[in-house]
């Protein structure tokens, strides 16, 4: 299963991107966050102090309703360069182990930021993706992927 | 009811908000948004083709699910200067109309892009904010505000 080169190279240049997520009454909820992609999945961390981490709305949201959405694009003043990558995904929330070490590892090489934040005791969340819609405005098109296995 | 000053400042300068929708079994959905506010409520418009507006998730949403959130941000690599403005809103959607009018009078006042495209056979969305939560990194604070009334 491969994604387009346009939008593999999205994926691995972007700084940033926004999740959705929605508590068991369907309210949404929606914050930027700086994440990394290992071929698999994708993996964002927690770097408020510890104590505070458990009022996070973000993490009270996926506790009652894995299911997000995230989306990565670049705005450009030029329309015609528009384009962004939608990502349904299951989100599980890690609070040790390897993937947890992991992932802080991959984070910290893509974010110099990270290096000197104390990541280690904070939970770790991973992003399974279900589903990548890729569009652009020009040529505009819509294509829809669902995923099994690594994406290339 | 005053906003921060910057958080005002973002409101007004920012070029792009990302839009958190969720339809009726609770299933997030995020797309990037250009959108413009008159100091109560936020708009934006829907410029695919009046044929195929119908079929948009965001709108399938909103009309399963009015709650909706957006938030707005600009990402810095300094990471001292990072801050967001998360606003919990209603959508409604109008096909014509005074406030119909009115947006796309503001969008195109905007967003020079806006003057070229037929916008008036489409939808517009309107969201009325119920609370905006206000955050930044330095110094760390996060603000709420239920809203009544006009923002300045």
């Amino acid at each position: 299963m491969r994604l387009t080169p346009s939008a593999s190279r999205l994926i691995r240049s972007a700084r940033v991107a926004h999740l959705a997520t929605a508590d068991s009454s369907g309210q949404p909820h929606v914050i930027p966050i700086c994440f990394v992609f290992d071929g698999k999945s994708f993996y964002f961390a927690i770097d408020e102090k510890p104590k505070r981490t458990t009022k996070l709305k973000r993490l009270k949201n996926i506790a009652e309703n894995p299911n997000v959405a995230f989306v990565i694009d670049t705005y450009d003043e030029d329309w015609r360069k528009l384009g962004y990558i939608l990502v349904f995904a299951t989100a599980r929330i890690t609070n040790a182990g390897k993937t947890h070490g992991a992932a802080i590892k991959l984070l910290r090489r893509k974010y110099h930021q990270y290096r000197a934040m104390a990541l280690e005791k904070n939970p770790i969340v991973a992003l399974q993706p279900k589903r990548f819609v890729a569009w652009s405005s020009e040529p505009r098109q819509k294509t829809s992927v669902d995923i099994k296995g690594h994406i290339r």
